[in-house]
């Protein structure tokens, strides 16, 4: 079994739906603009995690392509406004959609692609108890990602943030999109309520231990390879879960200095070097990685209650593939 | 029938639903942004027309709340996110939510919104084609108030523009929500389909009126009183219904100076009062007022084929009322 190919197999699959759905329409600008940044690629983790799931429980993955588009397009319109509120200038190595179409028309092609996911819904099931409760959950993940994203904003302005904080934000934030592609898979296949929950939790330890990775390999640099964003993250007082786990861990000293120059954004190039060395004082590098490596366990320890299956195996290896992974 | 009243009761009843159903939240800054313009006023005209179109098929008003409920809503999330891309500063004699709470936050305030409003429609029908027509039709809504706005965006860049495109701009921007809020009144109501068919005619004409009113108003006021606002859409080149007409019917060399002005961001105080005067000269001004009233009488027209009720009265006394108001 080669991780890459069942992967681009299913990805594949997934993206002829979504050129066929995601079609020209007028004004051709906003189309443009809408189809800039789902039809730029992208790695379809969700939409491919959604069909396994649908498969580890023995059901047929077409069914589940309209929520896959779903989860797609809502993931892609909060990148769209995302991009935005951040004030970025490239994702996936394209200019962002504010960038190459002025920002109220990537105001109004994220709103669109956020309305087209609703569309793409219309057809999940004949049955109306189960539309309802995955049309509902997907209303339930756009409004924790809005809470999510709000939360991470307000966590920049304080130095108190608690690790069960943290992990609410990264939850909602990341997480629920996740957990809903492997809990709407399972629904969709026709698993048994245990198989369902189950995993719903694989989506969201996956969800985590993803984002405490992302968090790690950013941090995981050498001091003389320092890249600018890390600069710009301890200067915005960013709080990855090595800085939460810093700040509360460091004593004294440490403790003072990593309160004066982190998220100041005057720091100099040295202040940002001695925060970048006080997070490996407190062993918060490791920390996090260890934190993603336990949610990693987790996840995979979620799909015990399934039978085994290739779908399975694949979304273990999926799993293990995410804590190797340099970016 | 006094008309006042009559709006005033049903609004007030819709009130106290809004006010039950968008509750404060977590974090507090996201919620406070999100209920913001909602809850600072508003005549409510979509949810009253809704209940009014229920009850002129003798149904239950109660029944179509959470249909009130999500129009309101799609209104208003895309007000807020229309004032970020127009930088408005005051919406309703209020600061405008990005102006107040920053516009990271606010939007994502309309985004929550629009979440919300899809989050209400969960209970709008136990019948499961029902809910799929009005859901779908929810999100057809969104996708052309989406469409229209950016339309309205493109136009000013144009000097050829059509009535005919003027029209289908306004439909989509304005009065797709009014043929909703009247067609989903008469669906939930239980009505014919010719009762519901008609219902929808009414808030398709009395969109169009409405739109076509406020241009008219905007344009009614004397040279002497000629207000900021005016000078601004004449710079920006704004295709209401009056430049629309007026750039299609001016001959020689009046059409010459309505080109080189209209759409001109350096064009004198003097050059907006030639432009003002050559609106009246091919008799836009008056060709707007009657286009609008025309729109009114079709609306009202509509109704025929509804049997006679307090509810039907209304809605003719609205229609009556909404080409007399002077803003």
């Amino acid at each position: 079994m080669d991780l890459k190919i069942e992967l681009t197999k299913r990805a594949d699959i997934f993206n002829k739906e979504l050129e066929n759905y995601l079609r020209d329409g007028r004004p051709q600008a906003l189309y443009d603009a809408a189809r800039h940044l789902p039809m730029g690629g992208g790695k379809r983790l969700r939409p491919c995690i959604s069909m396994l799931s649908c498969e580890a429980v023995l059901g047929d993955a077409k069914k589940v392509m309209p929520l896959t588009i779903a989860l797609e397009l809502v993931h892609n319109f909060t990148l769209v406004h995302d991009d935005i509120m951040d004030k970025s200038h490239l994702r996936r190595n394209l200019p962002t959609v504010h960038v190459k179409f002025g920002e109220p028309t990537a105001i109004m092609a994220g709103d669109l692609l956020f309305a087209k996911a609703f569309e793409a819904m219309n057809n999940i099931s004949s049955d109306f108890s189960v539309f309802k409760e995955l049309n509902l959950s997907l209303v339930k993940c756009v409004e924790e990602i809005c809470e999510g994203q709000q939360l991470d904003m307000g966590f920049e302005k304080r130095t108190n943030v608690t690790e069960k904080e943290y992990l609410e934000m990264i939850q909602k934030k990341t997480a629920v999109l996740f957990m809903l592609a492997a809990e709407g898979g399972g629904i969709v296949g026709g698993g048994s309520r245990t198989e369902v929950k189950s995993l719903k939790e694989y989506g969201r330890c996956l969800g985590l231990s993803f984002q405490i990775w992302d968090d790690y390999l950013d941090m995981s640099s050498t001091q003389e390879t320092l890249g600018k964003d890390i600069g710009n993250d301890i200067r915005n007082g960013k709080k990855t879960l090595i800085a939460v786990h810093s700040l509360n861990n460091a004593v004294g000293d440490d403790k003072k200095i990593l309160n004066e120059i982190f998220g100041n954004q005057n720091a100099s190039e040295q202040d940002v070097k001695k925060v970048f060395n006080l997070f490996r004082k407190t062993k918060s590098v490791d920390y996090a990685k260890n934190t993603a490596l336990k949610y990693n366990a987790d996840a995979k320890k979620a799909l015990d209650a399934l039978g085994n299956s290739d779908a399975k195996q694949i979304l273990i290896e999926l799993a293990d593939y995410s804590i190797k992974r340099e970016k």
